[in-house]
């Protein structure tokens, strides 16, 4: 029996999604979890594998198992052996076509960035943060240079390991909620570290720094050495992850910043 | 020379506001960040004194020195000896009348709700929960019961030390975005606890358990024990501090979900 279950989780404290010897990963602490609930070791698929520092709203995941438990055990049964930090929100059976990562037709990131003279407090490690006024409406007419099929090897970190550089980007979207900025990004795809090196760039562009247009002549160069620098995770949120309508499941979290 | 700063801070982690003989208060960190600068011990007075737990997007505090220092020195100096969830966010030279704590005109705290079947992750400590679904339409109808010069002694812990349970309640509001309740309230003053005791029965009427009209049952009685369990610290935050005009201050903060 497969199982698909929701999860959210602050990213600071692992070292990631995946799973490593030192047992640090988030994927770790799942799989602990779920091995308690089922009665015996359980290996769990996520989504998206989520970098150190990177948090999520909205992460997806499966498992196989043959323990017959009812629905409720893999939300509150998980949940009473993860820590605060990481919850299940939903579960759900599934057909046994249905595979975690390779059956996403679209994933949605959010960058919730602080916008204002002083680092934040509330907010430290959930949140990026830029000291000078940027420009969301020019951030915006750089963010729309980035929709449709691209390659996007400019904003690839060098140790990305997808087949391709080419993605669709569907959705770019910079709103400005008083002194916060939220980025979101959706697209069929994204590369190694590719959200964090474009708001690099959407940051250096609203900050002065360059013209909107720049985003073009990097997309065309595609050359990872001519963009920003790559922007730290703290602000960075897996948001959304699109399945076949068929599977009729969930496709976004509960944040309070998520509407 | 007297300065008034602006603060946030994440209530975990420390004993409330107030100092205390172990240092462990948000008053005692922030005492200890000021007289770095100062370079003389120096007392630091706050608006509100938040209770252990309890956070504040939006907290002024006022300190006398005779030390000459640009105000970005209060700020930025002041942030680099903070531990990261506590942040100065601005400072301004104030009139020798001005008290942080006497002089305010108005108070308000907001308190995030998670409703939703299972507990918080990302937001472990900085939400409350309830588990069932809550009528937010019901919880306004009741909040408004709450509005005008009343006796709140129903909602005030048996260790209030105010001259007098009588307060003027101007604004209460509950509104939901996705699966959160955002409350807000706003008066001349709060009694000890009394957020958190109004929401343990807002949260009883939003679940079924008593009508709105209970509130008025309350109000009249006047008897804390009648009333619902103080409802948890988790989620609440003292979110805006109003004085005369003429000292010209801001009066909210920058959370993300503030607006």
């Amino acid at each position: 029996m497969r199982i698909a279950i929701g999860l959210e989780y602050d990213g600071r404290g692992f070292c990631g999604w995946q799973s490593q010897p030192s047992g640090c990963g988030v994927q770790d602490a799942i799989e602990r979890a779920v091995s308690e609930i089922a009665g015996v070791q359980t290996a769990v698929t996520a989504a998206g594998r989520t970098d150190t520092g990177v948090h999520a709203s909205f992460q997806v995941a499966h498992f196989d198992t043959e323990a017959e438990r009812p629905l409720t055990a893999w939300v509150r049964g998980v949940n009473s052996h993860l820590p605060g930090s990481i919850a299940v929100t939903w579960a759900q059976a599934v057909p046994a076509d249905f595979h975690a990562r390779f059956a996403v037709e679209e994933r949605g990131y959010r960058y919730l960035l602080l916008n204002h003279p002083t680092r934040p407090g509330i907010m430290a490690g959930k949140v990026g943060w830029h000291h000078r006024p940027l420009d969301e409406r020019v951030m915006q007419q750089a963010a729309n240079l980035l929709i449709g099929q691209q390659d996007f090897s400019a904003f690839r970190a060098a140790e990305c390991q997808a087949k391709s550089p080419e993605k669709e980007m569907r959705l770019a979207t910079i709103v400005r909620r008083g002194d916060y900025l939220m980025c979101d990004f959706r697209a069929d795809g994204f590369l190694h570290h590719m959200v964090r090196n474009i708001m690099g760039c959407l940051v250096h562009i609203g900050a002065g720094g360059a013209k909107a247009e720049w985003v073009s002549e990097l997309l065309t160069h595609k050359d990872r050495t001519r963009a920003a620098p790559t922007f730290m995770p703290d602000g960075l949120y897996l948001s959304h992850i699109r399945y076949p309508s068929r599977f009729d499941l969930p496709d976004i979290g509960r944040a309070p910043w998520a509407e």
